[in-house]
């Protein structure tokens, strides 16, 4: 029944009624947890062949004939590349293949430009005073944290069902050149999921900045992480750009870490030649390459994108009952009660809920009290704080599926106890 | 015979004939390389059975109970701390693990220092003019490199036998507070293999710099690098530091690169539990976490620090004959020539010779057209400029034995013809 539509005496034995099944709920004493976007076990056990591939002197040689073992190749092996060129469409020569974390590149491209300004010969952002960033919101908070380690002014816009507002978008990029970057996650987002529809991407890809080096950083994080067959396709923004004359504004990112392990995966920047090329002279001063051998070990366990496409299928089998059950237990006990919305992802590896306005806060707490952890409320804003308070990130993995049942029947309880709180001291 | 003695004509002679044995080796079109101070395919060949001790799921788990295909852990598995602690002789909680590269935690510290200074509160680097590394030389290249890529200047010391002239060091460090470090490979350093005397480390820990955010940079590349069985022991910095009170000037840096696998190595910097405070909370903004599969790798293959050290000896083994070629053929090419002096390594990577000044880039041209390649003249001094035009850095470790040989005879036969082409022209 519709929460609003009640009468206060309705309301008051609703919240008696469901005080009671929350008291019962607390004496269980569980402990369950909803806030890691991280594998479960089950999904790590299905990559663990990948660790044997490699295991004698012979299976070390990359197919150019380098020792993979030794020094040498800064920007990574041939066959790594094109592994990653045919999964994701982007030419070989745009892609440089890194350590174990695209974070780290994310984070270490605002570093460069901070102290060697982002494209050559641009001033350092670090010298060009207060400078901006567009933070898509709800997104990802490590994004956000990276703008507030470096004291990066964030703007939020709202995230919409095809991606950012675009005119909103347009209208700062191209008229503010303190503007340098908008954080986009523009396949299955996290937390939404939403993919950016092919006109959001073009439009991107159709930007004219008003900075110089302003870039468009394209977190590509769940580029192959489809829940079901029907795939969403994600229009190839390195493709579009080529037709607009705009490659340079894009940084691109993307890794293996949820394809294979977390930590010991393989994370790529892709970037036009231009980029590239400032960014593979700045790097050979910080290290002399990274992971040969796991760039291999990872060529070696999927041959091709097809293989990769193979795994990601099993990735699927294994998480998609647990995001059916989410929501699942979101449409029983809130579907109709008029409190609510929340995402319905095809992909990635979150759901977002909002509730009533003003009570995201409470409703964790509540959680919490009664053993399960949901991701911080606030946590999918710039600074950690919802303007709403209505926002919650559900992250559903990570946990046995058994878990993930009984954490998403305590959380709609919490989220009704919280909304009925809030309609009745209306 | 000593060519200073000779006479004109006697050094028109030599020279003649060196010529003709130089003609005769140009013809030979032979390649060899002796400029890359990296491991031997027999090194990596040994260490490979390390690729195969973790190759199903009950591998991976650290003994906290942490699966380490997964997330989590920012600064390293406790039994990596342990090994890196046992092996070091320094406290676990001073131990932080990073990826594959001790270059890249160095370049990374100085990035942090740019951006948020260096040690909490204090002023970041790149907002307080003019700062200054002292450089000492002849030293390690890439060093030098990250302070030019940051604009720091460079203020080189020569290297001595027991270390710098520590009243110079003090000088400028404790009474010019632009000074805000000193790249120190203090056991056998890049490239003399030089080891600093107890003496010299006791007034490195007992300096009071004159900058609040000076740090010792402490590269203990080759910390069990030894080649032969008589190994130099290192004073422990950390040791004498906490007797002085000044653990926090330090910043110390070690890597399995040259121990397992050039590139597929672990990496720690150590540094005062305060520091180390900054250094976490920074990089857990950077990155999630380091490759915790291949730590543990490490740790299974090792056990602790008897196995690296084992292990260390079977590399000795393998690297203290080619060392030996190169020191055989300068002390019998140039033993009496009085034309040349070079260090005589007992660990490390490489040979440092000094030949008549003005005439290290001559030599190294004449070696390159003989297909000989050396390191670059000049790499081991700040922006790639020896002072003196008279050091060559050798790198035995990579080529077979063969080739160490050959091409130390066809370098001996050019440093002859430079001095005598050099004493002609008198």
């Amino acid at each position: 029944m519709n929460y609003n539509q009640m009468s206060d005496a309705e309301k008051k034995a609703e919240l008696a009624l469901l005080l009671e099944k929350y008291k019962d709920i607390k004496s269980q004493g569980i402990s369950l947890d909803l806030s890691r976007g991280k594998p479960g076990k089950d999904q790590l056990d299905i990559t663990t062949g990948m660790l044997g591939v490699i295991s004698q002197g012979a299976d070390c040689f990359s197919k150019s004939g380098l020792d993979c073992r030794n020094y040498g190749n800064l920007d990574g092996i041939p066959e790594a590349k094109a592994l990653f060129s045919e999964l994701l469409g982007i030419a070989p020569s745009r892609i440089f293949i890194g350590g174990n974390s695209s974070l780290n590149m994310m984070y270490d491209a605002i570093s460069r430009a901070m102290i060697y300004g982002m494209g050559e010969g641009n001033i350092p952002w670090s010298r060009q005073g207060n400078i901006k960033f567009i933070c898509l919101t709800p997104g990802y908070d490590r994004h956000f944290a990276i703008c507030e380690s470096f004291g990066i002014e964030m703007i939020s816009l709202e995230l919409g069902p095809d991606g950012p507002d675009m005119d909103e978008v347009e209208n700062l990029v191209c008229n503010d050149p303190s503007v340098k970057g908008i954080w986009c996650v523009p396949k299955y987002s996290n937390p939404t999921g939403t993919v950016y529809s092919d006109e959001t991407v073009r439009r991107f890809a159709a930007m004219k900045p008003a900075a110089p080096d302003f870039r468009i950083f394209w977190d590509n994080a769940y580029a192959v992480h489809d829940l079901t067959d029907n795939k969403i396709k994600l229009a190839n923004i390195f493709d579009l750009a080529d037709e607009y004359g705009t490659v340079d504004n894009i940084l691109y990112f993307a890794s293996t870490s949820k394809i294979t392990f977390p930590g010991s995966g393989v994370a790529i920047t892709a970037a036009s030649e231009k980029n590239l090329a400032q960014i593979r002279k700045i790097i050979s001063v910080q290290t002399i390459g990274h992971d040969k051998i796991n760039q291999l070990r990872h060529v070696k366990y999927f041959q091709n994108a097809n293989g990769v496409l193979r795994h990601m299928r099993h990735h699927a089998e294994i998480i998609r009952p647990k995001f059916e059950a989410v929501i699942s237990a979101l449409e029983n006990d809130l579907g109709d009660t008029g409190i609510a919305r929340w995402t319905n992802p095809k992909g990635g590896y979150f759901i977002s809920l909002d509730i009533t306005t003003g009570s995201a806060k409470r409703a964790w707490e509540l959680a919490r009290e009664a053993g399960v952890t949901l991701t911080n409320a606030g946590a999918s804003f710039p600074y950690g704080k919802d303007p709403h308070d209505r926002n919650l990130r559900i992250a559903p993995t990570f946990p046995p599926l058994s878990d993930v049942k009984k954490a998403s029947e305590v959380l709609t309880l919490c989220v009704r106890i919280c909304a009925l709180e809030g309609l009745l001291q209306k």
